[in-house]
């Protein structure tokens, strides 16, 4: 087992602030913060002068291999861009394309702070390939939508995928069932993705509420929210990560605290396709969980989880009239430990704390966005970006050193990605 | 006078879309662009491949110096974040501060691709110094209120500014008029203000209408309006920079149009103070001019024009339910074009085109965010950060190269910001 030593570092601490010491890590797990013992022999030691430690960031929502669509299809209504755009394009998508595509987003995700995503798409054991050989960690779903032909299969391949990859790669992988949506997932079909989460274990990742006209099509349908109707069929009681819900009553919010459904937030997307604004200020009021997602890089068009953290705070801030709404610290928890909760993984990441795994950010202070230094939190939420990311731990692996990515051939992957997306839309 | 050629440069054609080609810069001015004859002698060439040349950003409302209070102050009421934190730190502020407050903000906004600002503040004459030596362009006004002791002398340090600075530094600075506010500036005081820019043939830079107690106020005061009041003061008829608009109405908006005020839209600073959301489509739809700013590093907490640009588009997609809303060129625009109109100044920057001034900022185009290539607007405008810009030129001098600043010494900035910074909130 490597023994790794961050020295003379400040980190944001578990118990809230910012504070100065050394971290020390064995093999994938976090052993000591703080003070570290002079005992502790490291194989390797990491300068941390400068720098601030913080919980990798937690992308609870995206569509990786999408990033091959990034800038194809911008400015239209979400329609037209599915129907005339992203869909045909999708249909031509092999799994090679999904490969590159999704290393493209773990690429930019590593080199950007985020060490855990959620991802939601087909082709999935391409991205677990990805995932295993890259050393990001991942919660994968395969997306079915029941209306389509193809949704036995994909019911039988989401219990392939879980079968195969659920725990796998020193447990960086977790596999989730994903139905796509209410709206492409009949009562019928959502009932045998139930079953089957239930004879699995496996928890659910879906889209809900993302839209106005989803939930005025949902009542017209059933006479009730998608949310209700969620609940109805059996869907909350498996434990899901619900994307979006942007368009939530109290009544909702009430059904989905009583069944502990976790809300991926992605404020990024929303306000770019003109979704509307999740009720988030709401959601943390009524005790929900709730992490922040980018969504996909073609809807947002970037993966960087600093940015939304940043749109987070001032969304809220905006949207509620109030410049207290959704503080530095509370947008910085949601990214990190909200996050953390959302995706099922609360336990092992999220937190710079012994015992939790070694999924670190160290980020470079030296830009002069990070001058004065009043308020290294503020600073974090208000002011850093992405680029200044400057070593990355996943599960005890330095997977990006001094800015450069160690595990990924970027060269190689760049060829790939622009070859590949631009083909896609020819 | 220097010759320089970028050579085989993807740029921001005037007439709109990304063209390849050469740019001759002879001086501080724009000879050539496109294709550059083989009898083109450079005294230097910059090769330009796999960047992007874009004009130079403007920001068109900033108070530069305030860098210095970058995260000392966050999440809070606006009047409460007035009085019991800036207002007494400002007191405190020396000469020297403003200076080093200033240079802060000016190598920011260099790194990030900003090559023309407009400032108000006070110890104006220390910022002038400041601009002067770093190259950058600026315009600047010594803001006044006339409610305070200093009136007289804010109006008399203003007129000297305006003889001393105004088309000094090789034309790089041009000085207006800054009566802060409204609810600052009683008419009294305007009529002094506005008889003075009639003296000087001076410019107006002001803050108009930023929250809607200001607007209730102000009715509540004179009757009307702060926009219909200005006007009524002949303050409209000076050519106005009119910063934030955010609560105006449709009548505010057709005398806007009538005077040819310019607005300043900070939708950061706005979203983090919870101000509210100027009507920038509906503006642009009656015709006005309309540049972005990023307000100070108080309140945003960063300078980056480019945050500035992709908030603009999701803020107004968002507010007005609408995805088709400031698309991508509309808000690159806002930030080159309509701020360098904006700010007077749309007869010499904001374009690149022969005979305008070369204010050129090339961005690296190899981060990962930047593939694939399906449009490079839409990554400009969606997926491009600061810490893309590798070569700022502004009135033909070159003050970035490959991301290090070539007039401001870092190390000592840094130094000098930071110290000076805690020292007056201490």
């Amino acid at each position: 087992m490597t023994k790794l030593l961050v020295r003379n570092i400040e980190y944001l601490a578990d118990q809230g602030g910012v504070r100065q010491g050394d971290i020390a890590i064995d093999g994938a797990t976090i052993a000591q913060i703080g003070a570290v013992g002079a005992d502790w022999r490291p194989d390797q030691t990491i300068d941390g002068t400068g720098k601030l430690a913080i919980p990798g960031l937690i992308n609870t929502h995206t569509h990786a291999a999408m990033s091959l669509f990034r800038s194809y299809a911008d400015d239209m209504l979400l329609m037209d861009w599915l129907k005339t755009r992203i869909w045909p394009a999708e249909a031509k998508l092999t799994a090679g394309d999904v490969y590159w595509g999704s290393q493209l987003a773990i690429a930019e995700m590593i080199k950007s702070g985020t060490t855990t995503f959620a991802d939601m798409y087909f082709f999935m054991s391409e991205v677990a390939k990805a995932v295993t050989e890259t050393g990001i960690r991942a919660v994968l779903a395969r997306g079915m939508a029941g209306v389509a032909p193809t949704a036995q299969q994909a019911l039988a391949e989401s219990e392939a995928l879980f079968e195969e990859f659920h725990g796998s790669a020193d447990g960086r992988i977790t596999v989730m069932l994903g139905p796509h949506a209410p709206y492409t997932c009949p009562p019928d079909f959502l009932t045998k993705v139930v079953a089957l989460a239930r004879k699995l274990g496996a928890e659910i990742h879906i889209h809900l509420a993302e839209t106005a006209g989803e939930v005025a099509e949902c009542q017209t349908a059933y006479g009730k929210s998608p949310i209700a109707l969620m609940d109805e069929v059996g869907l909350l009681d498996c434990g899901v990560l619900a994307a979006h819900c942007v368009h939530v009553s109290p009544e909702d919010i009430r059904i989905m605290k009583n069944k502990q459904v976790r809300i991926a937030h992605n404020p990024g997307s929303n306000m770019k396709l003109a979704s509307g604004i999740a009720p988030v200020p709401q959601m943390l009021e009524a005790g929900l969980t709730v992490g922040l997602g980018t969504d996909s890089a073609a809807s947002n068009n970037n993966l960087d989880m600093l940015e939304e953290i940043r749109l987070t705070a001032l969304l809220h801030k905006m949207h509620s009239n109030d410049p207290l709404a959704i503080p530095a610290g509370t947008a910085v928890e949601l990214a990190t430990t909200g996050g953390a909760e959302a995706i099922g993984l609360g336990k092992i990441t999220g937190k710079l704390a012994p015992g939790y795994k070694a999924d670190i950010v160290l980020l470079d202070m030296s830009g002069l966005h990070w001058y004065p230094r009043h308020d290294r939190l503020s600073l974090l939420a208000y002011s850093a970006a992405g680029s200044d990311v400057h070593t990355v731990i996943v599960n005890g692996r330095i997977v990006l050193e001094n800015k450069q990515l160690k595990t990924i051939d970027e060269e190689r992957l760049i060829y790939e990605a622009n070859t590949r997306g631009l083909r896609l839309v020819r």
